[in-house]
């Protein structure tokens, strides 16, 4: 917030002595740093600036923008960023005294950590959208919060303006969790749309997401399912109360879908999503939390609420033992929301702040995580044949042999090729992986198509395994 | 909770000095007090029952039931309840000491009201599930625990299972709220959904709900909207930061709609919902927050989120000027779900109590409710007219005279009989009802129909009215 007639706070800081420093002296101002003022920060200071006065009606907050450190200060920048307050200076974003809290925009593992690490260590509370550093340190991090007795929150660091976090630690807190399976990427899900309703090929679907500036030039952490692998190591992190790191997730992206494949699994009555998925898997051991993390594409029925998940929206859908079945929903990306999100955790911050208290993030249990191999879950295989007599009896040789039972099988001629689809029951993840391997090797088999797990609606658990 | 191995706790209440009592004095143990003991009561204590020692692991609170009030201690209970633990004296759960949180489930204004102001009274949080009692008198008992400085949560009052009060008092409590529209009651959604899939009337609907177990056999509170209502005056209050009682909500129930106007609006790409919509409306006064109020039926598109949410579940739909448009899904009703949501208010309150602290409920603002007669909204408009020459002219000159435009109109003969379904471009209500009352006395209309209103997807404001 730019507004000028405020005056300064004149908060005196605990210093490093872990106690929360009071907020702004003057009722209701709340200095803050800043760091990092791309996309989202410049939304953030835009918000601060034109719904100021708006917000301090509403919270009886009036946040005061002190400083905000950027690589580059000579860079153009929306309107509302003052220059006076742009700094070069990272280290001294932090330091300033008339800073109460930190909102760090930058993103990237490091100095983010280490500024973060620093705020916290001087009783600052620390507000981040930053999925990448909360995936691979977030432990690290919440102890050190824990520690300084204030508040390190990220609400913004998956679903953009979508209130999962919170949600997760607070009015789930209770709850046994069973699944969450999450679209927590737009960019490929506005791929999956286009590919789906207009037919494109994956490469036609990138070059339509990269003009509608929701693709980087280098898509990789996009498509490749980086950047819903870091978002449900966070969400798995809250849900099952343990430590999961971002690389421990099961990753696939959705490059080597084609348009084939999508439409035969509409047909099907499945819609193809590049899924999120933590659950609770079969356990032995008392005390210790087994769990699957993993992100792949897969089909979704079509009367499954995920399904209608279109375009660059996200959602994220639980299973508890007690809640039953919960779908969030809303805009998992952009500077406005994603700052809209990032508004709500600073201003918890600063509730907290005042009352001397913080979110607490539960205890912690031992998680083990089951080798994908282990999955149960039914799958779609699709393969090019050569269209001759007796290649049926050979591929079905190869699924019985591996223990693969089949549903549905269709065949679909095209000149003297043919293509084979299969929907299989109930199998296990190593025996189709074994599956497709002896398939691929198999002389009437041209080309192995695409590969698809089949979400059910929650089918028993599979012996030794667990469902899909 | 039941589990006798656990020692008592011997927590000492700040009487009605409104400091917090500390919770128990062994760690961990909290003592619960129950007020109420039918569907979502007994689905509690099983829960605690059966999840005890894993919501202790989790969250490190033991919540032990001391004693539960209830108006008939002779009635059966499920297994979970002990005995020994019922009391016909309602009084006494509040004032045991060794109740540390109050768990109001009785339902109904009085004496629930005055229970839960003794409880705040004496420093204890209390969860309430109670939508009726916080719709007529929330203010009066928000205000009474901000006073003693402990919690009031009521997370299950509205959308059951749904986090949905939690999210608009923390994640958006900095967010300009613009829209809220909800399907916040379970039953008239389910006879919805039957009327549009099944082609079932009213009547049939309502005995599938009763078979089903969803509708009461005085279904009154359900189908003429009142407990929607109920839902929307709190999510209005905590939405817009201001005071609005059930009585100011304008209300429709679902009893007139015809399997007939169902079909239509069908085949012109609506589902049919009984929504609850609360939404800011254009306010000429600084400081004062206009906005409008209401239930009624309404056409939403097949494309909107909500067309999708179907049977008993429920959802909340909310446009806001930062975050855009989120919707959180799930299960609005039933023991376990709802008591689900009361164990994540019962583990934060006990979390609050823990560090001393309770969660603000923002600055109030002087709200002020539109008349229904501003609305501006397309409608949809059938009628039976005599099948005649000349009919659509007389139709259309009354529609014309009170400045209704028609968008679309279709006539559909039966034998000498004919229907005719207008859809109107946006048009104030006002307007709208003097064209009904008009038609009526029309010699040629046999008798009037369904009128419906029409969500639209956010058109730009009308002058002197709202857009729905």
């Amino acid at each position: 917030m730019t507004d000028n007639r405020s005056p300064e706070s004149t908060a005196k800081h605990a210093g490093i002595s872990g106690n929360p420093p009071t907020a702004g002296a003057i009722p209701g101002i709340v200095g803050i740093g800043l760091l990092g003022c791309g996309n989202v920060g410049g939304a953030l200071v835009e918000l601060l600036e034109t719904e100021g006065e708006d917000i301090s009606a509403r919270t009886g907050i009036s946040p005061n923008v002190r400083l905000i450190g950027v690589k580059n200060s000579a860079k153009p920048r929306p309107k509302a960023v003052r220059a006076e307050v742009l700094t070069e200076n990272l280290m001294s974003v932090i330091e300033d005294a008339r800073v109460d809290v930190v909102i760090e925009l930058m993103g990237g593992v490091e100095p983010a950590g280490t500024l973060i690490l620093e705020a916290l260590r001087r009783g600052k509370p620390v507000v981040t959208a930053n999925k990448e550093l909360m995936a691979t340190r977030g432990a690290e991090l919440s102890r050190a919060a824990e520690q300084a007795g204030v508040d390190l929150l990220y609400e913004a660091a998956v679903g953009g303006a979508i209130p999962i976090i919170r949600p997760l630690r607070e009015s789930l807190a209770g709850e046994r969790m069973e699944r969450l399976m999450g679209i927590v990427n737009g960019t490929t899900n506005f791929m999956l749309t286009c590919m789906s309703d207009d037919a494109l090929t994956y490469s036609e679907a990138l070059v339509a997401a990269q003009e509608s500036g929701l693709a980087e030039a280098d898509p990789s952490a996009d498509v490749d399912g980086h950047d819903a692998a870091a978002k449900v190591a966070i969400l798995a992190s809250i849900a099952f109360g343990g430590e999961v790191g971002v690389e421990r997730v099961y990753r696939e992206g959705i490059s080597q879908l084609s348009p084939v494949d999508i439409a035969y699994a509409r047909r099907l009555g499945f819609e193809v999503k590049l899924l999120a998925v933590a659950e609770r898997t079969h356990s032995d051991d008392a005390g210790v939390v087994d769990i699957a993390v993993r992100v792949h594409p897969a089909m979704v029925p079509r009367s499954h609420p995920l399904a209608l998940v279109r375009g660059a929206f996200n959602a994220v859908f639980i299973e508890g033992g007690a809640v039953g079945e919960l779908m969030l929903y809303g805009r998992g990306a952009g500077g406005r929301p994603t700052a809209g999100a990032v508004l709500g955790d600073l201003i918890d911050a600063v509730r907290n702040l005042r009352s001397g208290s913080c979110g607490t993030s539960g205890t912690s249990s031992p998680i083990r995580i089951r080798p994908m191999d282990d999955l149960c879950s039914q799958y779609y295989l699709s393969m090019e044949v050569l269209d001759r007599p007796g290649v049926l009896a050979a591929v079905a040789e190869v699924f019985g042999r591996h223990s693969v039972s089949i549903r549905v099988m269709e065949q679909v001629g095209l000149a003297d090729e043919a293509r084979l689809v299969f929907l299989t029951h109930v199998a296990r993840e190593a025996d189709v992986q074994a599956t497709m391997a002896e398939l691929d090797c198999l002389e009437v088999v041209e080309r192995m198509g695409g590969m698809l797990r089949v979400v059910s609606a929650g089918e028993a658990t599979e012996e030794g395994g667990w469902r899909t």
